[in-house]
């Protein structure tokens, strides 16, 4: 019984089934059907015109956008949690011509705009500092919070104030937004951001994200950086036949609700020792070594997180019994 | 009739069925189990230990290779009309940090020993001018030739003598090889090479290519530029599970076979006609603007190539009718 | 007796003198007296407003202005004998994050519309094909020829027409100038060009070139750039001193005219033998091997150029017996 | 009276004669004879075999070396007060093609042992992290504090340990080896060192920094990393003069001696109110705004560094009356 992380999960068997449904003969790259009805279904969904792109990974989608909103010699503030800082091998830097990142802190791996507005007003405005041009979130966070659709706004103020672009990191934007019950609209554009990495792999989808442009005057040339990284797949029905199979009757939304469905019957359980809030579908919980070397003995595996803490994630597929007897575990502990 | 590039061709069903065959929950990334197969099975096809990744394009394949092989401040010798000029957006520049291409000339794309040779002796050996340090050639050419194991290894000895690496971008290997009947150790390490971009998706693959390494060092750099440049899929089982499926009974080389006979019988009608010899599955046709309205008129697509010439593509799958009836159509021409 | 580079010649006493004078306590990095005068200075030159950088290299010049007229993705249509291409171990890729250069050819390293117009009617609109985004020439040419301001013109025209940013390398500018009598704002601003690099170290200079943007916005980024570089030398007065004492009087205009003349008394003696016009300071010559021979036996140090043919630059303090000399030797071969 | 920077000052009245002795035709680049010296005369001073190359900029010296010690893909462990971090506007992202700055805490901007093995420890070692590649320090610190060599060696030892190229910025290098007393050997190569930016600007220099490569393989690829960042100055020998200049007689040391020592009156006056112990030529000072202006007002110019404190640098120049003067100020506070 695993719980390492959701992007290790199964896809969902209509996705499978839409890739198999996509495979005949059509126009290569980005020219065939579905992939020319991607701008659309997105656009339905976030309630205006938007740009949106297929990749297969959360770390092109990412670097795509902070490219397009950071030039070589500037900085994107992001949480010194972030997924872009600790876990994509410096793709950022890569993707941006050595653009830095510039870190602040905050609970629960959580942006706030004070830390924003310190991390702006410490830097001189001069040529030998590196200067602010992108801000970028998680949400949900790597701790699993999720962003109210006016936390971003202040954060979008301030963006927009601060001249600086406003990329959103949607891994599990599904978790979040089921979580706050809030419109896609609302927590993106809405409240200034300008380019949103929205995630499907974690949710239930085999290997295609979502690149999604607010600013859609950016999309011709990211799309020219996607083919020069080498992310213009020959064969790109196939990844967005899997994200209109998602978006399809709401299946995106229906597999994060059960995913953090599965997090807050553990969550429950877990009661006091929880490290966080648990908004999504990520579990943090306060265990001894013993404590963790316990629920393992008894099929449960979960990565440690720092000392004293285990991270345990839901996926879509993960629900009924093994969530149960987790539950029960943890409660027993 | 589609004849526009084999890259749009549906995949063969049996790859299809390999993803769904591997879509369960595993390890993530390239920790599961037909991931873990991968250097086995190319290590048997090769006769000697390699290390093989995968990627989803040619482009992220060739472009990984070149960045081990030649330092910022090299060049890469190539072909004038080599994909990795022509057809990648300049990824060889963004993936090697603004390493540069050297081009040379020489008949059907190919490179001769002659033509890297001048292209060497024209760089005086100071800090002012670009030294070459890599050499890459595609096999099949970019019109259809195959090379041979003794002309590979011309440029193999050459390469070592002048201190270059050796990439082969073989987006379309499996074409050669059929064509030549040689074999693929004959053709690669054995000839010199360093590293292989052993191209899938044209022939009958879904979105899987493999960089084949030979110079074995080279794999755990690789490994982590795979990750920086957002190419590490969190579900790589499904392009493993399609080569290895691909491998299996040697579904690879029927699928070439199959396309290069397409290509032969259309050859054979085009007779005079032809630009060059076909070799593999590219046909490139002497026709006049009114020839090819014809051919159009009667269903068939393909892309002008030049003034009077026209490139036709056949894959694994296209066979029977439309290929005689394409043949017959060029014959009464 | 060198004729092998201007670059190598000495500083003229007044630059050293300048040098001297400027060598207090100010300022650093740009905000001293005399790098607050740029500005100005080029402005009365240029009979407009300019911003002036000063650099200590040509290559930093030119690769500062490519990167702020190209983005990484692009191309800069150059001519194949092109200082950049040739003589700067490809900067241009390192200071443009990999952008690539395009080359035409054309007599006397001069770059003609047609060139520039075949070159951006063989690229492709798609994604897959670099786009030309900047257009750089040399003036003078590699090979010692003056644009007129009409030929100047011409490109800047079609630049504008086909959205490129138009980079004029001037390491021999004031040759050029004095070449053609024609004005510095006509050859250069009126004629359609963005940025300048302003050679004064080929011309009894020290280390100090001048980047003049006349697209003037383009400057504070360029200042960033600069810096990021490692070219924001903490006493840059020295360098702006230099500067200004070469324009002083028109220092510029007569080293330029010196070295100039000395090349067409060359030029007379070498007649049917020039390879090229003489139009600055480059004389280029048809020799054997033993006529080469010959004049290094009595005291001319020069560039052999290519097979037959030698290179020799003559330097603002070259005048008077040593001049004789070599056209009498020239001559006489 | 400005304490701003000893970058500001004039340069050593030796310096400005041996550049005017330098001008004169010679080889272009680094081929003249001054330039030739370089490296037997920082041998002789190193007490070994070292490679040097003149540049004109910290900044250029600083991140070729880190350039070559660290991939594209690797981190440079460093202070976060560092130079490298707060005052070059990134360039180490730009030379090392993307590489990253990996921070550590510590007192008075020094790095410790135990801060680096934290930070390295902090590093999952798979592909998903920046691998730890190379470690800078710099020495005197940016708060002005000399690193014994027994310090620099217990770094040298965990460098080796831990697979790290290891840098020294020695912008005030001079500054610390007067201070300690111990030689340059000891202090940098014994200790571990691989490369040592040696400043000479702010040490009465004019334009010249030399980087010392301890590693004497790594001099030939910097060299082309030098050209090709636009650092190849043609004539050269104006920078190789100065630094000649300055070795000989030992003048780099006496004027290291002058500006500590006047550092030292000043720390005596200020007593309590230090910061930080004052090992080198920078003084921190703890004053109230009040305060402050009070020196102002007496004609002292230096920049406020955080709240309630100031940071005063003396120069090579500065001695008597002035610097007695703001002892006294600072004293009767």
């Amino acid at each position: 019984m695993r719980f390492f992380s959701d992007n290790a999960a199964a896809a969902h068997p209509a996705v499978i089934e839409a890739i198999a449904a996509s495979n005949r003969l059509d126009t290569a790259y980005d020219g065939d059907e579905w992939s020319r009805r991607l701008d659309g279904a997105f656009s339905d969904l976030f309630e205006r015109q938007v740009r949106a792109l297929w990749v297969t990974t959360g770390t092109a989608a990412n670097c795509l956008a902070l490219a397009a909103l950071c030039p070589p010699h500037g900085a994107i503030i992001c949480h010194k949690d972030a997924h872009i800082e600790n876990d994509e091998a410096g793709a950022p830097g890569f993707y941006a011509s050595g653009a830095k990142l510039m870190l602040v802190e905050g609970p629960g791996a959580k942006v706030t705009p004070e830390a924003v507005e310190a991390a702006v007003g410490r830097v001189r405005k001069d040529v030998h500092q590196v200067q602010p041009k992108a801000l970028s979130i998680t949400n949900a966070s790597e701790y699993g919070l999720a962003y109210s659709a006016a936390e971003v706004g202040a954060l979008g103020d301030l963006a927009r104030a601060r001249g600086l672009g406003f990329h959103m990191d949607g891994a599990r934007f599904a978790n979040a937004i089921v979580s706050t019950g809030e419109s896609p609209a609302d927590v993106t554009w809405r409240a200034g951001v300008d380019a949103l990495s929205f995630g499907f792999v974690k949710n239930g989808g085999l290997n295609a994200e979502a690149l999604i442009l607010f600013r859609t005057e950016l999309a011709d040339e990211i799309a020219i950086r996607r083919k020069r990284a080498g992310h213009l797949l020959s064969k790109g029905r196939m990844l967005a036949a899997q994200m209109l199979a998602m978006l399809d009757n709401e299946l995106w939304l229906d597999n994060a609700r059960a995913a953090n469905a599965a997090a807050r019957s553990i969550a429950t359980a877990a009661g006091e020792r929880l490290v966080y809030p648990v908004e999504a579908n990520e579990i943090f919980v306060r265990v001894t070594a013993e404590e963790a070397a316990a629920l393992r003995a008894q099929g449960f595996d979960f990565y440690d997180w720092g000392p004293g803490q285990i991270r345990l994630v839901t996926s879509w597929d993960q629900a009924g019994e093994p969530i149960e007897r987790l539950a029960a575990a943890i409660a027993s502990l």
